[in-house]
């Protein structure tokens, strides 16, 4: 996995893809400063009237539903249309899933409508995909990654036929036949808003330059987002000095120590 | 008032309120990292399709009128009422009240149709709604707190039922007939966007863990908030640096030299 | 130049005027941040039911389309015009213009509707209004800008009657007939989301206080604009530390040495 991430970051680094967003407003500066971090080139757009055009011409399609709104959901259904027509890799964050009709119901509407590449956020947001009683608080989950639910998950992977990465302490990503853990990170990630977010996105980066193997590369987005937060918490564990320090090393994320220093665990292949 | 503040964020911490901000395009960001840093759970969410569900499972809703348009204020009467129903404390935030119509009418409406328990803003935005010739100039007040202002305040307290909270060099804390000063603060909280709507938002997250007296909720929010700006600049009295240290400072805003440096005078029990 | 530019930042934090932004999402933060970091007082409002108000209060409006959508648009044409009645300058940037017909076409219409005073993009979205075989990959420039193309936006400016500020590794200004290219800045500028539109927002404050001569006063911003930036990223190269440092250093932008240390060639008079 070690070479894939170098060799995905150095691709990003040399093509700039362009990575189309359309995402909640909480984070959108967040999310283009962590893209353009490591070497991608971030564009949000929304209106219904440009879309297609910015999706057509990007390298991955990125939808948040976090602080959506209907006209947005829309706009996030035809971007993923024609995502899919071109074959452009397309990751679903489904921020806050669980904790209201609207927004359960946007996941499934976009599910229903558009082909997902990977599907991104945490573990109750994820399970609420599988179940109406699952209940997100807010946009935190409420639930911690024990064995069953990871079979949960890769239950929904294979329904879906798609990529899911469960983020919480660590990320497990799975297509429902191979699965993955990611053990690197740090609480301090969960101190400052827009992290979650920013790997959906940077997710995408690397299915846009590895888009014949979307599990590894949503695994070594996942790996080398998570070793940056660990090493960035090691400059501070306080949340502002530690969002600096965070994207300074995404900048910085194919020194060797960093890529050293992922943790990352096959799982099963069933 | 010390025992107060540090019960306050001892339960923050360990119950992590799940705070409502329908807030403005500006500050969200930086409004949820803020509530982070001290141990809140925000969530953002203004579609009418669900603002009840949101504000219902939430343990504070903050109202922020910057960069409003009608639909969102429809919006904020949805949640205000929402909570109104269930007891959860409303913090009210009139952003460039006085500045404009839209803005001046817009806290007028909530008034009308919303039971407010704090409403805090600078001193031009706050008087905007007791007399139209107060102009605010754009988000900026253009009214100094003296002692006739705070009679003023105080009057609008009692008629509106609520505790103010007016923010300056000091901040003014009333309902009315009990009346506090809060002596921290810096300058440079100026020089960054989004302190003030920080504040509003941390003395919801306050009132969610000391309900059954806001009043004192608010005073401590306000003694807390700019005893950690007064901190930071400390650290550095430029912007940039400054808001980075007070992130930091905020997550750490229970030390003891923090809470001893809190500056806090009480006025008058009429 | 020199002391057209200390002259220029004496004024503005003198008189602390109101910026007006009708601006994209992505940037009003750290728009907002830049602006008072300068010492300007920013204002973000888009309602078309204030911006009238808001526009013939302030001593500036920017006009900036990135995240745009159609009700935006009518808001930035009311703002414009309102200005232009009033005598304010108006600063169009017209972020991801040639990336879509959307953004091509509202910037075609404000032109039609607005007098536009400074005309602030990158080279290939300058170039949009121009032709429509420029294409702009989402928001980042696909031209350099060489001799023949400072001849091409020359005459747009002359044609469109404003003075174009185009931006790349110099930034190249010209009301057609006189012609600037300052020097200064850092690669790492483009590594942070904003920057761009920070300097749109900036050579509106510096309009506001040389309204009379609006070519050296976006001459005057862009100079000290990119000297704050060249001077940051001495303090960093990396993007989390560089923004930090860029609103400390704009926020001593009247500091000798950085004055000094300004690279302005003035190119031609024709």
């Amino acid at each position: 996995m070690y070479e894939t991430v170098k060799s995905c970051i150095k691709k990003i680094r040399e093509t700039n893809p362009l990575i189309h967003n359309i995402t909640n407003y909480v984070v959108m500066n967040s999310t283009a400063n962590i893209l353009l971090a490591i070497g991608a080139s971030p564009v949000m757009a929304h209106s219904i009237d440009e879309v297609e055009e910015i999706a057509s011409a990007s390298s991955s399609v990125i939808l948040n539903i976090g602080t959506i709104q209907h006209s947005w959901l829309e706009s996030m259904i035809l971007a993923g249309k024609t995502a899919n027509k071109n074959s452009i890799p397309v990751v679903l964050d489904p921020v806050g899933s669980g904790a209201t009709r609207l927004r359960t119901e946007a996941v499934k509407r976009i599910f229903d409508e558009v082909k997902i590449d990977v599907f991104r956020g945490n573990t109750s947001e994820i399970m609420s995909v599988v179940s109406q009683k699952i209940r997100t608080k807010g946009v935190d989950s409420t639930l911690s990654l024990n064995k069953e639910l990871q079979e949960s998950i890769k239950n929904l992977a294979k329904e879906k036929k798609c990529i899911v990465v469960a983020s919480g302490e660590n990320d497990f990503i799975t297509n429902g036949s191979e699965s993955w853990l990611t053990k690197n990170g740090h609480p301090v990630m969960t101190k400052v808003t827009g992290t979650g977010c920013g790997l959906s996105a940077v997710t995408g980066a690397f299915c846009s330059v590895l888009n014949e193997n979307k599990l590894k590369a949503a695994v070594a987005a996942s790996a080398i987002f998570s070793a940056c937060g660990e090493k960035a918490s090691k400059i501070s564990e306080k949340p502002g000095s530690f969002m600096t320090a965070f994207l300074d090393t995404l900048y910085t994320c194919d020194d060797e120590d960093i890529l050293e220093s992922m943790n990352i665990e096959k799982r099963d292949t069933v």
